[in-house]
């Protein structure tokens, strides 16, 4: 039995919030159950160095978490003086999923920052994060396209979202909170878009090795909840 | 005129959401208007080295503001690897202030510290961190008087509140917004307890040198501003 | 055609040269063709803090780069201050790959780490680091064993090994090489244990998303390459 | 009584040794009884990048302490890798009161660099360094008027001085040195120019909150002290 | 008796393998005994900022230990954020030493820039960096002669090369082990041209002060060494 | 000709304040010309980790500049966040120079930390910085004399000072100021004890190499000035 009493197949409940934040282009809190997460999208209009005069845009992320996200207050990245493997990890990681569905040529030379800030912490938060992101990215797309800058269908070939899912109590679960995280033998990331491609798999074998079997078991989980987050970043746009 | 149509001794509507965050011993999303500042109290059972069995304790802030609070985004002091001179001077203002009113002894060898995170800015960041940190700091507090530690009314001397006052326009206006902060004259911030007490003044001259006058002025609207804080807090807890 | 001539099965020329290092307690100089990583380890006979008195070891790993191991030479890190997020990811990947084949609690209170050095690059530094590490890891561990510290069965539980795979000019192939790498659509790395159990899988589409069926010929490709790199391992220490 | 023997609003002897370093374009080593701060003041021919093209310079400060020049030693800033919160308060402090008396566009596109390096600290080291700064900045203009490119009563508008005060014994009394700052109640630091506009005021409860009549006191004996350290900086430049 | 039978003039062996690495434009593998550094050249078609536009070039060098190029594993300076005194006092000593023999001006804007890493350390290395630098600078020359950007025997001037020599049990010694030079009692560096100039000398009594006779000794045995060491550089570019 | 009209072997007038910091336990204020050193020893009743409980002392350095001690303003190294190479090169001399007379064990489980800074800077800051260091520490030792916590015979062996020689406008030269240091052929600085023995030798070509021959005529004019200078020590401590 999950901790939450959920079914192995189902996953929190997911809102999205739009407009949450008065001065971005794009923002949206995004809950998965007691995870939320604020992602902004911040529009600039130069390009990184390394793509000036390609005619080509960039999308990229930053990942935070406020200091008592979690259940033990962590350390302030910014008083540390850096940013941790993990956060860089799950930055990189949201910035390469965005940057499949997005057309750099289509969006011209601009960068787009999405800043995903975890506003309270229970597991899945990089998951959260990209899915979030893709609403944020939209309705910055959105407010280009009302300037004429851009065509938000030509830019967004797709959507993206993510899940985790996991092999907890030896049963194949789906969106993993806190507690079955910090239990679960195994634990895989799965970015994929609106059509069914996947963008990204990370499996992790935090006790145990796994099979074959089993990480096909998580992938169908896996590509269910997707499924279900796009239908439900669909209706957010609507 | 002011931009917002507030009048001069008008200060912009002020909440305090409790509980906002699950995991931290006392937490309070307060907002002065467009400001929204997320404070958190963080309870650890140990004093910092220069209090070691001295039997006090200690209560330290830290502030920080998301990437795109702000109109334009920000560098995110994570990544540029330090904390800039403007974060440094408000943490500490917060720490002081809270500290004022708070008896160090009745505490015992614990530290509190409150995280004041700038969820969107428009001015007033630091005088809204104050105010929403009491929240967070009482019920923290109550936490703790819950579990027996301590008795809140001997730790909690009494309320601490802050507001800013300008000169914008040629006119004393209290609780200035960005627009107001950034073509403001002179500026000063108030921090003053329940009773009335001064914690802290900071006045500065953004253009033109001010008179004692002109700071007289401001300090009436600051009390009388502070005071109806006070009563806000207040309602708020009780 | 793959540039190298290589059938899309086939693997570049592994070689590990052991006691490449006098000082180390295990070391290893691995080479993936041209692809050379120095992997050392070293003991201390203490464990991280969070593991004082448990009873538990740790095994943990660092990754660098000679500055002209690369094609164009890169920042020295240790020049620029920090390590860059991919330097981060890859050596926490190691550590985790490792761990999840020693019983840390046979290990005792003591701490490993391997150094993993690349002096030369072409595609595939972390699967050459993974691979070539047990080998330092197990020579440490009989080092240990020659002083009855450790018995070598009881702390190393399997082998372990890694490869890349990816979707290049739209075939599956293993072992991608730089120009592969660099051109590859679709790019993973696998983790396996010498009973075939998958400990790490990370896979990500660099251009258009992939599919289900893609990755389970990517992943079979795997399977294949990691028995014959445990078979190699297994020649080595013999 | 005071530690010092001093009357409540008798300063320390003040003095300026113009000239102190012979590479500055103006400096001085001013002292306030035994807190020590030398002042250099350095031109560049280039303004910050927010002003290039706007006509206007920029004047601005840098405040060290030298580790030994405290009762205990403190830890080089340069070692430590990062300058203190404290210091960034101080040197953010000296910049915006030499500005309010500078008159930018005067100046022209040129960046005037403040240095106050305290060679001996005995309380007041922010107020001394902003009294001394006047005099290096004096200084600095005079050798550009006499190559042509300013004219100094144009650029600067005022005398510009800082004191402290505040409360010790239950007594209001001005420039605190080490041993009354130490015990102060409630400490105040006061920037005027001559003309008796207020610049900047920063008033600390130490202990128990202050009031408006306290605070009241303190702005007179401070404002007396003013005028004299103006007509201390007359007779230095006369 | 040396520790390693060695007469007091008798330097460990010594070898060169050039061409180490594939990707460098010029690279050599040195050893002194057990003591083996990397040096790679790598150049770049740009001269640092304050020599833009000058007609000249710069050769500069850096240097790095890998973690267990030591007896007990050192930290590794990427991760630590930064580079240690003595990193950066030999790698200053390196380019200075390279750049006694360019004429920089033959070399044209352009950099060129020598990493030495020690893969393994048994003292001397800071030597062996310099008279394995000068084969990978040659080889880069060479390189840069293939593709008629400069003539080699204009901008090469000279070799360089470099030995320690020290008082280790009373006596003069050439070529300090590690287990000398951590006994020695003065310890000295010599780097010469090929022609006996003197290019850099340091000395250091690391016990009781030496004596200007004991120097020259030292520096007779340095003097015989780098005659050999240079012959062994004209054979391996032979 | 000397650009000073000094003779080849004369050095600038060099003086020493005692006693320039009230705070410190031995301060001086070394003067060579228009170069100014501040240096200040402080005691610390304790010892580095590594001599914990091995019943002997360490003497140690640090090493700064003031911004605008130069004729171009230098960067603050507490504000770029770290110390060059050049800083850290001299401290570690400074530090060796004075451990070479000092006997740890008698010093007893104690650090004492020479604080060298320059406020002018025209030359020959680091031979400066040793020869008035010494001063600082007699000092230090007599304090501790005074109380009884060491007898200053017995720790300070002999006196210490250093010089710099080099080769001007083809002539050997003493006591290089910063016009000479700046167009110098070679430079070398020696550090000697009173005793006439050597503890530090550094030479370097900064154009053409130099002779065995040169060398000697430096070390010579060294040997000379050295010993005026522990004269000229002498007399300041009598």
């Amino acid at each position: 039995m999950r901790p939450s009493g959920r079914k192995t197949d189902q996953m929190r409940k997911v809102s999205f919030e739009r407009g949450f934040s008065k001065h971005a282009e794009g923002s949206c809190l995004v809950k998965f159950g007691d995870t939320h997460v604020l992602c902004t999208a911040s529009l600039e209009d130069k390009t990184p160095p390394w793509l000036r005069n390609s005619g080509k845009g960039w999308v990229t992320a930053e990942y935070g978490m406020l200091p008592r996200a979690t259940g033990e207050r962590m350390k302030r990245e910014a008083a540390t003086g850096k940013q941790g493997g993990r956060t860089q990890e799950i930055q990189r990681l949201i910035g390469r999923s965005l940057r499949a569905i997005v057309d750099l040529e289509a969006l011209g030379e601009r960068q787009i920052t999405i800043d995903c800030d975890v506003i309270q912490a229970d597991g899945g938060t990089r998951t959260a994060s990209i899915t979030g992101a893709w609403i944020a990215l939209y309705d910055c797309l959105k407010w280009m396209e009302g300037r004429n800058m851009v065509k938000v269908e030509r830019v967004l070939k797709d959507h993206v979202a993510a899940i985790s899912c996991g092999i907890f109590a030896n049963q194949p679960v789906i969106d993993l909170d806190y507690l079955e995280d910090s239990a679960a033998e195994t634990d895989a990331n799965f970015v994929m878009t609106g059509a069914g491609g996947i963008v990204e798999i990370q499996g992790t074998a935090e006790g145990k090795p796994f099979t074959e079997e089993e990480f096909s078991t998580l992938m169908q989980l896996a590509r269910n909840g997707i499924a279900e987050l796009v239908t439900l970043q669909k209706q957010a746009v609507a």
